[in-house]
């Protein structure tokens, strides 16, 4: 458990020990639920004490808020839009980073989001929502679109949500090859954004844009239909 | 507030008072969230003392969780599965009595998914997710299949995680029309299972099998390809 070195420690900054002690929080939370893990076991895994935890973060939850937002930050990293490749393969790297992501924090990603045992105080659905948000927005400003339609909006926000649905399903069953899950997902993308330009003009004009940039890229394997 | 008349309160069994206080709880929640309530608002309304608030539910938290698992059972009965018409009409009428039961409770449905302030206690997450497993099974029942491909309860959940989002986007924006908002959902349901049955054989021949249900029924309006 504290099989990492304390080597080093007294060079360490308040900032990099504040890190060390979060990445051990998140390195925990990949296996098991928050809930489950105690100031304790953080601090054995960081080879701290647990004064030090306690010091940092002041309980518990402080140190659950922290881990997320460090975890949030990274997931907006890992999910800077790709600026090269036609439309569908980034949307294919978008995706298949956002899985690495759910792969690493398995047993956090599912706590948080399923609404499980652990409260969520108002901070903590901050955070969820505000990932939410930044992801849509990311995507607009990727499609080059300032004001969204609402259908469109809609679609986005309902396909996120599938996205993270099939994360938590597969977080649990494990039954289908996480490829073959990614590849379902662009597919059900791309027949959203149909079905949302069958009702909405503007959103036809984007999917036409789209298929017409797949094309030029090369890249066009049709959607299934 | 407390304009509903306590005549008759004494005849009232105690199931009935737990009920008139779970309704008038139910019926603040439709537009103020949980949180924005007190003890005392959820008296006036049913016209009861705070005193017996307490003596039914012990506190608020426990009121609350009271209230929530009489919607959910208000919502299991409103979904219980259409037996006459087309699949799609099924699917169309379903959704109808989804989207007015979200009208109907519309503080609180939001408060309760977009996990907000209000903590979330265990036994909450289970109600919530006891729902959306219930919907599950039900629609499973509906397609009469024992055991879904991977690929089949992946795309469910995802759908149904879809139509909660646009639930949620449509209370709180409001700039589309509610029937128009039902039928994109109804078209996403149908490509979305479509996609599925590209990756996966056992639901294309379910695809199949509806839409040939579809044709005889007659109400066969092709899905947009």
């Amino acid at each position: 458990m504290s099989g990492r070195a304390p080597r080093g420690r007294r060079r360490l900054s308040v900032d990099e020990r504040r890190d060390e002690l979060i990445a051990a929080a998140l390195q925990l939370f990949s296996s098991r639920s928050p809930d489950e893990i105690s100031i304790d076991d953080v601090a054995a895994t960081a080879g701290a004490s647990r004064a030090l935890v306690y010091h940092y973060f002041g309980g518990k939850q402080e140190l659950y808020i922290a881990a997320l937002g460090s975890a949030a930050r990274q997931l907006s990293e890992l999910l800077e839009p790709p600026t090269e490749g036609s439309p569908l393969d980034r949307l294919r790297l978008s995706l298949e980073r956002y899985f690495d992501f759910v792969e690493r924090h398995a047993a956090g990603f599912t706590a948080l989001l399923r609404g499980g045992p652990a409260n969520r105080s108002g901070e903590i659905g901050e955070i969820v929502d505000g990932i939410r948000k930044l992801l849509l927005r990311r995507i607009l400003h990727a499609l080059d679109i300032e004001s969204a339609p609402p259908i469109l909006r809609i679609t986005l926000r309902s396909w996120l949500a599938s996205v993270e649905t099939a994360g938590l399903d597969w977080l649990e069953n494990r039954d289908i090859d996480r490829a073959q899950l990614e590849h379902v997902l662009v597919d059900q993308c791309v027949v959203m954004l149909d079905v949302a330009g069958y009702h909405e003009p503007a959103v036809a004009a984007l999917f036409h844009r789209l298929a017409r940039e797949e094309e030029i890229a090369g890249g066009a394997e049709p959607a299934p239909a």
